[in-house]
């Protein structure tokens, strides 16, 4: 296998809330950490965690910054690992610009959505192209999912998570976890 | 496929803190947002939060109130739906003895553990029980991790989930929803 250039993106803006009406979501820490642990743990390059709010900004700065710098990273070095993937931006066009600049190649972008899409590429597709060294950039999005612009703005979109029976109310930490591990954990692990 | 009978438990005592000592832990909010939440997508019959201690039991029960016959329930049904798996209990003792009255049958008592155990089952094999209808109660621990008597006791230890490379300190909350994905999403789904 080619080495893995995954990036995972959290989208607070623009996403939509229970009624479908667009709206910018708080950052949540618990998202912070357990994203970071799972993109950690699946070999994900860079976990981006994307608001416009320039205050929002600040605080996921200065919680990255306690767990990396700061008393939590020298008492937990393992959480000082999982939160170093973080890197905070305003929009989804400043991830996918600095994920080309890095790997001189535009990422493959994959939206995620609990509903059934119309661009919908399969797992094991995109284990192939995660086997063949493409770039992809994973979006999830906070609140009640993704705006519609950006599932449309998106090159594909992964199929809803779906367990056993008609309910698919995952939190984003889950969908995220469950993801990783349905496109990078090893066959022979699972 | 049989029905399912598979319940999990989530263990606030006894587990152990980072230096392996034997701890309680305090309940979180979003453990049983996020673990009742999974478990409904994955058709999981009851999700057990188990401690000793009277105050955060009571915590629980609130918090569950809220969701289910309260407020959150009548605004968000399919939170109400989730938490309405939560079963707040003691001891793992009073776990199996409600699901062996339950099915007439004692469940099979599965740990889960981040470090390699003896007892290691496959992911496979239980997948195979499970498709036999076999009764079974899937072990998580809070804080550092389940306490060696649990795991001692228990009649299978999960293997640990690994992703890519060494690091592997996944939220509960991940471990939860990796774990119930690998042994319950249709094999067409992934």
């Amino acid at each position: 296998m080619e080495s893995l250039k995954i990036d995972v993106a959290l989208i607070h803006y623009p996403v939509v809330n229970r009624t479908g009406e667009l709206i910018g979501s708080a950052v949540t820490n618990l998202d912070l950490h357990d994203i970071a642990r799972a993109g950690c743990t699946y070999g994900v390059e860079n976990y981006w965690v994307v608001t416009p709010d320039t205050q929002q900004q600040e605080l996921v700065g200065k919680i990255v910054a306690h767990w990396t710098g700061g008393y939590g990273g020298s008492v937990n070095p393992h959480r000082k690992d999982a939160l170093s993937l973080i890197r905070i931006c305003s929009g989804l066009d400043d991830v996918v610009n600095g994920i080309t600049e890095k790997w001189g190649l535009r990422p493959l972008v994959l939206a995620t959505c609990a509903r059934p899409g119309q661009k919908t590429i399969e797992f094991e597709a995109v284990r192939d192209m995660i086997s063949e060294g493409r770039p992809l950039l994973l979006l999830f999005g906070t609140a009640w999912g993704l705006a519609q612009e950006i599932l449309t703005g998106a090159d594909e979109i992964l199929p809803p998570l779906r367990g056993v029976g008609e309910y698919n109310h995952l939190s984003v930490r889950s969908a995220v976890s469950i993801t990783l591990d349905r496109l990078l954990a090893l066959a022979d692990e699972r």
